[in-house]
């Protein structure tokens, strides 16, 4: 089969990547398969024991869409050995062992979820402990001696662990082997992981080596933020988007996310065209309320498909910000050349006493414009582009802003 | 069958023993097996890369002899399983991996050298590869999840190797754990080992407590000190005694070690009988040299039979101290009540000029009695018991001492 050229495959590549170690591996390997016409393999392993996607996980099972649509062959690998042992020392709950009938079902569980944003004809979906179910004490020893307990310990949370004297499990340090040894078995060519996977990444390298291949290169993506803007995208923070939620849930949480986080999202989370992310830098900063409804339209749209996202937008716009606001609900028009600050305008509006009340009163999250809260107090309003809109403080308080 | 009292095994069973971990269990797994007549199962793990066994190893097949002969179960564990691997890491060339059929050689000439200690009859010689062959890698997480890496690095070489930056393998860190399933293999009423195995023994109990095994006791021997008095005996530093040598050559290495020696050779490397050791410490205390040469013919005389270390001590007596002397030797007679310092006497013979320089040559080891060679420059001479003898001074100064 025939490949773009390098720097176009490139240029998609690196979008939104943390890291890709080495970069001129990766070159190598693209320029390589651009001459012989074979596609590169790409790995990205995925746990079993937390069947539910969402936006955060996202972010790598798009990068491999990106390869994907480059022609490159996505193998997704189902940590199944590893799920079936769960915690061996039997102290933790957390990890409770699964069946191997339960982690096949979950693994299906997550191809079936991957597939809304994989090319799913193009994806082989495979389960380690095939392989792994296989090795010896022999095979393992082997395996071990192949890296050291001071590397193993240089794994940041490892380190942290063993400095602060909590208790690491010897079958801890065996789990970056096992996955290691899933890139000999399918010979990968590229890894994908959040920052969090590059030490594992980089031991499969390692296993890699000595097992006489050719070394992946490791590529990480980052690690999304949720909806409240700081901690990791997680179900147990309740601050994520399910890649499965109804189309009209994940419009409105999308537009929940604080403002700092539009163009983020848009790099990570979106299929906006690699070619426009400059074009769309610029329209969040200047249009930050209608920058992220067409962030939260895009995001839909590619798990939903365009009607029901449409459909999702209008819904949200007429029905949800009406439903919120008041039928009697006062009119203002500010003075103003167009721009102007978001707490100026709580004051001039009578809405707030003075700046500083309005600030604190931004910061504790009692500030909406048209349904969506505002935390930010340095957010500036572009009337001639967003206006009319409500803007709402506290509970009960409502105003209609025109220009 | 039936066995000794608990309190006349155990008076032999600490004989020479560094440590018994825990002591109370040993207590009532011995009245256990009293009052049940049931033996206790006795684990010797040996390595099969090192074939050749001197006096050191003697020492805990020694202690395995005794608790044969108290009815006790021997199981001798050959551990091919790790000999088979060797180095993992492939770095070094100090452990070669061997071949089954290496492994299987090596310890049925281990096997062999043993019987020459063990009650053959009554031992049972098994190879680890039987079992950990078998393991999976599911097993091996199983158990690695039983222990941590805090622990396994607790382990004095390793946290010497871990702090001083030298690196440790992975897969050293599994080999504890396979000598610990070892136990469980067997179950292991008690496990025997050098004081340097004191950790792979306290695994085992680990291992088989996770088991839902009884825990074996752990009976740790001293590591023997070679013919320098000094390091520990080991054919590297060529100061051992082979069990296998020729009775005369057995006989005069005895002999050879620093007086200091003497009484732990009798406690840890002879059979003289447990309740003759007072006797003993006073025999060696007041005859230095006849003591050695009782515990020199009782050495010989266990690996060679009463009458071969019968003709080994005359020979020695008779032709070997003669041979080193020349027939014209001069004779002196010290002025002293008895006993005199060897300094004092080399000096007053005119040998030397001064008790200083009398000191340096027997520092130098260029002094000896009777053909051995004397390397305690406070070393006393009994002369009521020890002479007639033959002082040697360098290559060529010799004096008969006369009473």
């Amino acid at each position: 089969m025939t490949f773009a050229p390098v720097e176009e495959q490139l240029l998609h590549l690196r979008r939104g990547v943390a890291e890709i170690v080495p970069e001129e591996e990766l070159v190598a390997k693209l320029a390589h398969s651009c001459r012989t016409g074979k596609p590169l393999t790409i790995k990205l392993g995925c746990d079993p024991s937390r069947p539910d996607l969402h936006l955060g996980h996202a972010v790598v099972l798009r990068k491999l869409r990106q390869f994907q649509d480059m022609g490159h062959e996505a193998v997704l690998i189902v940590g199944d050995f590893t799920g079936m042992i769960g915690d061996a020392s039997g102290r933790s709950k957390m990890r409770p062992a699964l069946s191997l009938e339960e982690t096949r079902r979950n693994g299906q569980s997550y191809f079936e979820q991957a597939s809304r944003i994989l090319d799913k004809e193009r994806v082989r979906i495979v389960y380690n402990s095939t392989w792994l179910g296989e090795l010896t004490f022999e095979d393992v020893v082997r395996l071990a001696g192949k890296t050291t307990v001071a590397r193993m310990l240089a794994r940041e949370d490892f380190a942290g662990r063993y400095t602060k004297d909590e208790p690491i499990g010897l079958h801890e340090l065996l789990y970056p082997l096992a996955q290691a040894q899933d890139s000999v078995e399918i010979a990968a060519d590229v890894e994908l992981g959040g920052t969090d996977q590059t030490f594992n990444l980089l031991m499969g390298r390692t296993i890699q080596k000595a097992a006489g291949q050719p070394p992946q290169v490791c590529m990480t993506l980052p690690i999304l933020e949720g909806l409240d803007g700081v901690e990791k995208m997680s179900k147990s923070l309740d601050n994520y988007v399910g890649i499965c939620e109804p189309a009209s849930d994940m419009y409105g949480k999308v537009l929940s996310i604080p403002d700092k986080l539009t163009y983020r999202y848009f790099e990570l989370a979106s299929d906006e065209d690699t070619h426009r992310l400059p074009e769309l830098a610029e329209f969040c900063r200047t249009h930050p309320r209608d920058a992220k409804h067409r962030l939260a339209f895009s995001i839909t749209r590619l798990y939903h498909g365009t009607p029901v996202a449409r459909a999702a937008q209008e819904h949200f716009e007429r029905t949800i910000i009406r439903k919120l606001v008041p039928d009697d609900v006062a009119s203002f028009r500010p003075e103003s050349d167009g721009r102007i600050g978001l707490l100026n305008l709580l004051t001039q509006a009578g809405l707030t006493p003075s700046n500083g009340a309005a600030r604190r009163l931004v910061e504790q999250g009692a500030v909406s414009i048209d349904g969506i809260r505002v935390t930010d107090s340095r957010r500036e309003v572009d009337l001639a582009n967003e206006a009319p809109f409500v803007v709402k403080v506290g509970r009960r308080r409502f105003l209609r802003i025109l220009w």
